[in-house]
């Protein structure tokens, strides 16, 4: 066997430079104590990428039976923490392919024929975020599934719904909850759109131009299960496209985490009092004894700003980059890593948050949001919620719609004067404003009634509510 | 006829309030400026509206019919210049239904029943970017087009592939068009996925909750064009995640603009002298006489940072957001507006700098990029590009990669001393770093030899560049 | 007189271009449309260019009085509306050159001389933001003095102050409110920090090197009122560090207005009810005839995002820039126009909002916050607010605080299980949890007990918040 | 002593929570990991509230004594690593109280008297983030001194300048590098003015609103260093402006690095060959054996991303947070950490890779930028550099600039179709585009006259350059 240039990282440079790295770009540029975690992607990638070269006779049937082996223990190292990461060997990549080549000789140094780091990186990251995708898609479900437990519950708990946080008109529950499903369920449908640009194999791009072996791409393609190869080998090496768009698609995410972590929280406040969390989810104040802070609801929006942060520091590393491969493209990867854990650690912990733990064998829940039904329900009695109900009201007498707006602000004008509802106005005093308001205004200016008339496709009416969790859980089942 | 409450924009919200608006209020929270481009759309919609209203008995086939006539009256008034948009009337939906309603008197009052500017504005947003979109499509394509325009003469004209912006490998000028193409593609790729959730219908969640009147959304959605409806009143409202989405969308195809407008700028730069521009795409300078300045170029770069800065704007302003419609919401006009502007004259204005403009009679392209093949030719023979072409001559000679690696670099050491390229040593200086290497090994050596042996799906090789030529034309077709 | 070259914007360029500009292109390039807002800068910079040129002996005593008289007609053109801005003479800069040298012939011509519009246009810029800068402070005084004077009455009125949304700690509305002076007062401290960076004179850096000609820098320095020259001009022409602090400086601004913004749309909301606002800052719906919404302050929340948008539009745009100028900075200008008119309407309909209309001869202010004292009383009633006191009060009978804090945590128990507040607890049942609890616990448990306890620099204690209101008076006279 | 209610974190809380935390949010919640780093400043803010707490009798000499006593050990052992820092205790300031609680009984119960974790943190963080400041104004010194150093054997080598890319006009190299010079020196300056913002003592605002100990806030803010306290409790809990400052102050750092790196990527790379690096900043390929890549300036480009993500993030984070502290801000912590150490690795690396490695005992430095002024010199030459001086020696001799501009377009334009530099076209052909051109016309169209000619203020010419390096060496002394 011949001298393994991996032993010291400068040598995978060979013989060229003439004075070692300095120890400060030795720190600057090493990757390994990040990219680490991509190292069952990279072993995945590189016996696939074995396989290919000896079906396609360019190594040995021995030296892939060499690599697999080796691969086998280096795997066992890794997975029982014995492997030891060094940093002078820069990335994930050459501390894999030198303990390799310490293993197996030879037949290690082969793994490399027709490839390079460039393309190596871009198959490992991708291999990895489409497992993470195929992890992050059932948490987005569990999270839908959640709201969809508590909504069942309350298709008929009125609460008020808000416009510019004013009372507007009352709605369900169930149905607020409900457009939380919508959002995490577009989600879902971006997720999916993403995967399918994430799912190609830059293997085989080599250093940026292609390379001189006949590899069969396409078999290697489907070994590691991804739709098809990446038509051109410079875009191959220099695209980050799909870190960018999966993250575009977690900043929506947790835009949306951030809106129901907004509600969560000023639901638990004492001003609003509709809600309550498991003491589970709370934690105190080292300072005021009484204390019982929605913490995890307030990180959970607060980590909003993290991912539009990777975002936009994914955006700004590739505007105006040449081709093909640059250093720069190296930041790739810290924020995809976060970005990753911190839509799967809030997703997860949202969804108990909301919806409860569940309990394996039995799918109870327990510990979900503790809904106030009475304290939504008084709430929703505030602001003339129905206002709009008696200005239908009149437009079926025959009003136009304009003319019963105006009838009905007036109406409220004297509410307001005598600080009760509209509900509570005698018919004598409602028929001064309109005469033909009748008896049966007061079912119409009633909570439920107000509800159960909203009964279009997706109103509030609570059978519509009851039709859509139907629906989405037989999306999700 | 009733009067016309909308004859002054407060009387909209009736008898309620006590004082007028304060001006400055009006200036700082009218619309009308930006927001009447909607115009059509808000027609549009409001005729499918009032049909469905008639089909269901909601108003009166008269009704429907003065709708008619006096729409087609305002429409003529717009397209005219003849419309007085009046910013008391805040917004392009009240100017439209004021002056419907002084032409066609009660049925005007009418139109608004069962909806709420809530849902219609959603509704004439995603009306009005769904035919962007559609505008922006044929642009991608017009991009690729004119890419592959110039790329079919060059696959054979050698350049420079760069990494780290240091010769790396050979590659045809084709090949590095092509790269671009893959990045337009997958951009049209993902406007097609942003438009199915673009294309949902909002209206009939009326202020936020649903209406009581027994509309046919899903007949409307049909009318419209619609793939469905929004299935959530409270989401159809408060929802722009079609807006983030989309300006995500536009931020990637921004970015790739941002990468090719890059490399025009190097390579029209003198130490380069790659390419040249026509004079039309050139502006001078007011004191340099010498000066001819690739501006479009520049910036469309620079127009990356302002598209990413809607982004992060839409962003941040729906981040933390209660449900439903907060006034917050009207901020997402102006940048999305923007966003489809740039992204339309970029696209349009590069595609004919790179392509030349187009004879629409003969489908002839004059005026696009000049390739400076020699220049690139030259550069390429700069920089040992085929040192990895060696290295791989000599791993089928028998070597292991990583030795024929280190072979190479003592060889490009004494090219480097001797101020000459790996073609121009002789033989036995050659031989000196490894006896295996032969004669053949000047074919290796070679620009086009390099070239042809990367022939690899993707890879840089005439033929391939070619198939993806032929591939690419096709699926545009 | 010779002829004028820049009677059509290309012959600004001269002879070299042998084909005209692309109407696409001159639409994609032009910047007259933007930055014509510039003239007044842009004048007065020419004119003291023009007198440094007569002083130095470069140009003639006449072609200076030619000139001053010329820019004095252009002045009085641009001022009633006559002037004809050009888009083919691309900017405002060769728009009014060119007016001036059809009116005043060859002295026009002669006013470029050892200038550039790359040096100009950076002039402009800063002496425009500068005047701009002049105009932001007071408005950022402004808004404090409506903050003073909303908290000068409200020194005693007591609501609940919350972490996480949670009730705390009593303190009173002019200590919340003095908190926003805080921020606003650091804004302010900012901006003129700023303002040192802005005013430095680029001109004089000619294209990017310098010029030959014998100007004095610092003599145009000194008559414009900058504090001193650019000290390369390489820099001056390619620097626009000052535009991104300045809207780093707005993006702060608008973070405080989203915060009180926040506060006052939750205030305002049924479930607070802790203020409401004058009509004239409301709006109504053109459908729920009972709303009145707090538009304003939403409006001003939502525009925090635009303000972020363009700080990141802009740090993209200028992320690796080679020197010195390129086309892309034309894109400085409109980010930052918008970024001055928002940051100035915000905070000027804020600060009316607040503290309301100042009547210029009498000083009396209208129609600012009304301040529902009860409600927020009450308010602080509920969430055992005052258990803080009650460890504090513990600690002073010697239990180390981490005692004592545990007791109370008994105590607001056993109040939440009877549904009480601390003080509505029987002092034999306190006793229970520590003996050392007397009857002075009650003043200790009162709200105003609590308020008047923290009595320390910053703390919410009346007299503090009185000594706060003066200091800021004085600093603000 | 009484019990140690630190033993478990769940006890800081005390009694009020009947079931423990969920483990998922305990990890979600934990800050102890990341914010370890803040011990130093917490144990030093720590002693300064014992000391103040003594002097004004709220604690015994006794108790100072042991928690000076035993923060004494805590620090000896966190400095030895012997310190067990536990998760369950969430964050840093509880690990440390619990073990000095541990160590010496009831004076640690007694050191959180009048303070609160929501002033301790910010107390720490600013303590912290000072000391960072002062470590990073020398940086931003060392960074200048490196640029100065290549700068002063350079102010006769002449480059091209670019604008556009184009060349321009004639500067020198050390021109061209004074223009960073006044970049860095720009952001030291607001490096000064965000540490006023940030040298402010939060400490005594404890949980929110002061507190009722009799505290001496001035004395602590004096024994500490600050400037002066926060005049607002509920201010001082919930600012996290300075984070965001110096983080906007950070990515100007960042722009500018960038800008720096691109140009020493293009210079590094082989179409310009201007520069040189040494082996120790550079790296290879692990397939391409020949390269030599300056990745070094590739990742500092790259990392402006990261920096400009996380000011994104931090605003995000901050926007719309009604008052006072929200458990949001507890991600202020990684972003600003992440950003320091960015700022003090790039500014390290950078400044030694351009002026090399300073022996500490003599100063002298070695292995900085290699300049290839031959190829400098060489580029200067192409691109008709010197245009413009022949436009302003039309202009000496009395015509206007703009027919003087109009001239040498025409002698350019023959320039192009002969191939030849305008220095190169005889006598008699320049005559032929005006007659007042003689035969001093030679030395203006030289390099080195060019170069001369443009000695104003902060213009290219040698002794201008001398004198700036002069004047930045004394500031800088």
């Amino acid at each position: 066997m011949s001298s393994n240039q991996l032993d010291k990282k400068s040598q995978a440079w060979s013989a060229l430079f003439s004075e070692p790295m300095s120890e400060l770009v030795k720190r600057y540029t090493a990757s390994v104590f990040f990219d680490q975690r991509l190292w069952r992607a990279d072993i995945e990638g590189s016996l696939a990428h074995a396989a290919m070269l000896a079906r396609q006779g360019i190594i040995s049937p021995q030296d892939q039976s060499d690599i697999e082996r080796g691969m086998a223990q280096v795997k066992a190292e890794i997975e029982s923490g014995e492997f030891v990461w060094k940093s002078e060997l820069e990335d994930v990549h050459l501390n894999i392919e030198a303990r390799l080549t310490q293993l197996v000789g030879d037949a290690g140094k082969r793994l490399h024929t027709g490839r390079s780091r460039n393309d190596q990186v871009a198959t490992d990251v991708r291999l990895w975020l489409r497992s993470e995708i195929d992890q992050i898609a059932p948490l987005l479900a569990d999270m839908q599934r959640a709201l969809l437990a508590v909504a069942s519950h309350h298709t008929e708990t009125v609460m008020p719904g808000f416009t510019h946080m004013q009372v507007a008109q009352p709605v369900s529950f169930a149905h607020h909850l409900l457009a939380y499903v919508e959002m995490f369920a577009r989600d879902a449908e971006r997720l999916a759109d993403v995967r399918k640009r994430v799912n190609r194999l830059p293997l085989g791009a080599a250093a940026l131009a292609g390379t001189s072996y006949p590899l069969d791409r396409e078999s290697v393609a489907k070994a590691l299960g991804f739709d098809g190869v990446c038509q051109n080998s410079l875009d191959a090496v220099s695209d980050r496209d799909f870190a960018i768009e999966f993250t575009a698609f977690a900043s929506l995410v947790m835009v949306h985490v951030s809106r129901l972590a907004e509600e969560i929280v000023l639901w638990m406040s004492q001003n609003f009092g509709f809600i309550d969390l498991s003491d589970r989810y709370c934690t105190g104040s080292s300072i005021m004894p009484q204390k019982r802070n929605p913490d995890v609801a307030e990180l959970a929006r607060g980590k909003s700003g993290r991912v539009v942060g990777h975002l936009m520091g994914l955006i700004t590393l590739m505007k105006g980059q040449p081709l093909t491969y640059n250093k720069d493209n190296q930041e790739d990867k810290e924020p995809l890593f976060d970005t990753v854990d911190t839509v799967k650690d809030t997703l997860r912990i949202m969804a108990e948050m909301v919806g409860g733990e569940v309990d394996p064998a039995t799918g109870t829940r327990t510990g979900g949001l503790k809904v106030k039904a009475e304290a939504m329900q008084q709430a929703a009695r505030r602001g003339y919620a129905t206002a709009t109900d008696l200005a239908d009201y009149l437009v079926k007498k025959g009003l136009p719609f304009r003319d019963a707006h105006e009838v009905v602000a007036h109406a409220v004008k004297e509410g307001l004067k005598l600080g009760v509802d509209l509900s509570d106005l005698p018919l004598a005093t409602l028929q001064s404003f309109h005469a033909s308001i009748g008896d049966d205004v007061f079912e119409v200016l009633s909570l439920t009634g107000s509800l159960n008339a909203r009964n279009v496709i997706g109103g509030t009416a609570p059978n519509q509510a009851r039709a859509q969790i139907e629906r989405h859980r037989a999306r999700l089942a």
